[in-house]
């Protein structure tokens, strides 16, 4: 692939009502929450993350899970996605699989981050990922596998490419649907994304969707968007309003918009199927229900306007 | 240049001290600005714009340009700059020609844009451009050029960019050392960029310097950066705090800032000469003396930390 061909069409993974919320103090109402995601279901997304399996009393932020997976009404081409931490949670999740389309599995590239965020080494957390990937798909589900903290760590300092490509292989040959690569706390750059998406395009299977997910902590994030595309990488995970982010290390925020994603790459000509102004306006909804302004640029600049039309790309 | 040969050493040309200082609703006191520019001379900042020569009843904020260049202290190899917007105000600029070292003029691409800002024609604008450089460079000054709404113009949209380059031949051949291209209400995409600069380095000759004048309006700033590394480009204007941007239209707001673009640069193993953590220390004194937050991503996340050192670069 020369610089010039970027791919002429990207898949946007919502994950808002899942890591934003989550991440909020305040605990937001179930009608709310419905509410929201059904309004982003109305997008063009055709992805999103809506609900967490992790023990209630850890995250009481997500505690509704099953409530809003079974009240909620979405088109029929809107896959939706729950996140579980471990087998318990994927048990319970199964119990609802009727409601949702795939499941989202995760582990740290990084020892020390894989520990602090669930107190087991990234050994166990792999296995017991070796362990539910089969059991989602028995049972007729996609599974994401969750690379975090796959181009730095706050603690550790450096990770190395070699072992984010191993863990890639072990969720693949694990069977994972797709493989997301987290910049958890805002850590990567372009270059450093561009030459890590080209390996890991080389090295794994046609089959395997590898999916960027990154932070905007110091302004880098949609810097990083276009080194991934430019490596072929066509799926991008995003929160709408820029809510959520990683509250590891404390501090820590900012997944990139996906008000700004979604303009970012229209302007260059890439399909997304997503109405930016109806995002726009479910990102205006959050806000109003979370009684703050939010962070994300089109929020407060509005979207580009061309008089007499958008150029053509490039 | 293959899409793996980034620039190996950036050229960061800081405007904040004039448009940022001038975009304030208040007028920052003169020792204020003199104290903060010379904070940003110690940082490894090698080009300042300080002040400007547009009449002091239309832009009150910067009436004491005369005062802040007669007093301030910067090391030698510090390059000042000022702003001219037309031959009266290039005369006055050079009565205190031995304070500085470059006069910058300016026209935008676009008509509206232009009649707007100054209430004259492009054609005009660039007739007194003609006359300007060469009194500049016979005073013994560098002169740059800037191009404002060069990658797009809220009020006619597309701006062709056969026409960005009929007035870089234009600028060129009337002796300016430099052009500048401003994305002057952050409509500019990568594509763009990256064919833009590609285009206007291979239209110019050598000696003419090409720099980057991005905003941040819908969070692309740093995407653009990366985009015009990759055409070759090397120099780029930024604001420390991200003070500023273009008040036409009302609202418009967002250079991106310097301490974001130089860690952007720093982590993709880039030379700037830079003190990221001084150029800090001076966002946050002028954010005291603003009394308000400013919109820079590391003055909210500090600079990334790497517990063990930066990784290699790539």
């Amino acid at each position: 692939m020369t610089d010039h061909e970027l791919p002429s069409a990207v898949v946007v993974r919502e994950v808002g009502p899942r890591d934003g919320f989550q991440n909020e103090p305040e605990r937001i109402a179930t009608a709310d929450k419905i509410r929201l995601i059904e309004q982003l279901a109305r997008t063009g997304l055709r992805r999103i993350e809506v609900a967490s399996f992790v023990r209630p009393d850890v995250l009481p932020q997500l505690d509704d899970g099953v409530e809003v997976l079974e009240r909620l009404e979405v088109p029929a081409d809107v896959h939706l996605s729950v996140l579980v931490p471990n087998v318990r949670g994927l048990e319970r999740a199964l119990e609802h699989a009727d409601r949702f389309h795939e499941v989202c599995v995760f582990a740290s590239a990084s020892e020390t981050h894989n520990r602090r965020n669930v107190n087991r080494s990234v050994a166990e957390s792999i296995a017991a990922i070796e362990e539910m990937v089969p059991r989602v798909r028995a049972a007729g589900l996609r599974c994401q596998a969750v690379i975090a903290t796959a181009f730095g760590c706050p603690y550790e300092g450096v990770v190395p490419a070699e072992r984010v490509l191993e863990l890639t292989r072990r969720l693949e040959a694990a069977g994972a649907d797709e493989v997301g690569y987290g910049d958890t706390t805002g850590m990567a750059n372009p270059l450093q994304v561009r030459a890590l998406f080209r390996r890991l395009r080389a090295a794994t299977g046609e089959g395997l969707e590898l999916t960027a997910h990154f932070h905007n902590t110091r302004g880098q994030g949609l810097a990083n968007v276009l080194a991934a595309l430019e490596a072929g990488i066509s799926t991008f995970e995003s929160s709408f309003g820029e809510l959520g982010g990683c509250p590891v290390p404390k501090g820590a925020t900012g997944n990139i918009a996906t008000e700004d994603l979604v303009s970012l790459l229209h302007e260059m000509g890439i399909e997304t199927g997503i109405d930016l102004a109806a995002v726009l306006e479910a990102s205006r909804e959050v806000q109003r229900v979370l009684g703050r302004p939010l962070g994300s640029h089109l929020l407060l600049a509005g979207p580009i306007e061309w008089p007499g039309g958008r150029p053509a790309a490039g």
